[in-house]
């Protein structure tokens, strides 16, 4: 029995997000039914990161474990042939048995994409969010910058997630303009349930004037979804990367 | 009657090409049916270029003449409500009557993508050419350069095109690296059938190392389109841009 990572690049489109749900396609249900014919066993994956429906991702991370013989790093080729084009492993790896995606501690990053122009692109519009109205960069960034650091993000996240605490810390936000793009990239040690989302919606609103940049304080004080922005669109998420630090212990 | 001129961006995935099929949905055929029905007259649009199936465009033209009396700026908004979001008008306004987008003189700017890494990124995949082999983009610079100014692009056409002449001047390449991405831009007054993308499958198969760069001189002289590469997939393919000496003459 051996313990193998897969790193999962796929566009969320076509899936009812990352989790097994009755009577839906999800990157995780196809992954189980391609490796179990692949190898045979009954295979169920543990992913990292449950994206939401629509929701796109560069590196989610994912494990199994198997009976295999075939060498860790081999998977990715071996997926990747049965695979919808849709959903492409990057890397396949054996690590330690006791690797858990979700309880070994990581930091992970996600980029926001919305296309700021007065008409949409076409060949944007499944990848970002499409804002007709100009957006003031530069009160966006200033209001990123009262999310970095370690806070109660309870404003910044749905109700309907239930959780210990909803203490995260935020390493860095970038806000950046990429000819009629902006794309805002968060790194952090954790992510409530729509945390970037309602961090993009946010954003967004002040990007158009409707609050001040430093309205953003108020509403980390104020722990109450109420209080910050709307939940921005699914389409313009993208995990990007989880980083582990796989040479300490997991915990 | 006037003539009103629309600058159209399209994802090509969805679409057997620009031109109008029996049987088949085509980017001109939708703009014809959508505007016949907002203006109640039977409009056929003129296209500058007629894009392959798979092609996308973030500013192909069009001009339809009408007895409407809704100003020419004003289509764009009209037309985009009633249009599914896979085509979107960019720009809209009327035009001189012997404006003609494919007679009136004008130069284009194309873009073909390749992404070019060991695996394939599932959210480029409907707009790049995968390509797994690491390319050398500096011999994709030195072959391009060749192909710079006016020639016989006879060897770069598709044998089932027929023009009086195959002689097309290229007025700039660009080749550049965008991350994992391959960017070749072309400027020029006027481009054979599938001459963009012959030019792509060419500079690939440099880049692979299965051409010198100095190959593509000898390629140019042989004036027969088995001496040049294959033609590069369609979906890696935007026409990016056209310009119109709109200030002079039409001719």
């Amino acid at each position: 029995m051996k313990r193998v990572m897969l790193v999962v690049a796929y566009d969320g489109t076509g899936y009812c997000g990352w989790q097994v749900q009755p009577n839906a396609v999800t990157v995780e249900g196809v992954l189980n039914q391609k490796l179990s014919e692949l190898l045979h066993e009954d295979i169920k994956v543990t992913g990292a990161s449950r994206t939401d429906s629509g929701v796109h991702a560069l590196g989610n991370v994912a494990v199994f474990d198997t009976e295999s013989r075939i060498p860790g790093e081999k998977f990715s080729y071996a997926l990747n042939q049965r695979l919808p084009d849709d959903i492409r492993i990057q890397k396949s790896m054996e690590v330690e048995p006791d690797f858990h995606p979700r309880h070994c501690k990581c930091w992970k990053e996600y980029e926001y994409h919305i296309f700021n122009a007065e008409f949409a692109n076409p060949i944007e519009r499944l990848y970002s969010y499409f804002v007709y109205k100009k957006l003031n960069i530069e009160a966006m960034k200033q209001a990123a910058a009262h999310l970095i650091g370690e806070h109660d993000f309870k404003s910044f996240c749905s109700t309907a997630a239930q959780t210990e605490t909803t203490v995260r810390t935020i390493y860095g936000i970038d806000v950046e303009s990429q000819g009629n793009s902006i794309v805002i990239k968060v790194r952090g040690n954790g992510f409530l349930y729509n945390m970037v989302r309602i961090i993009a919606g946010t954003l967004v609103q002040v990007g158009l004037g409707f609050y001040e940049p430093d309205r953003v304080k108020e509403m980390l004080e104020a722990k109450d979804r109420t209080a910050a922005g709307p939940t921005a669109p699914a389409c313009g998420l993208r995990l990007n990367e989880i980083f582990y630090n796989v040479d300490k212990n997991c915990g």
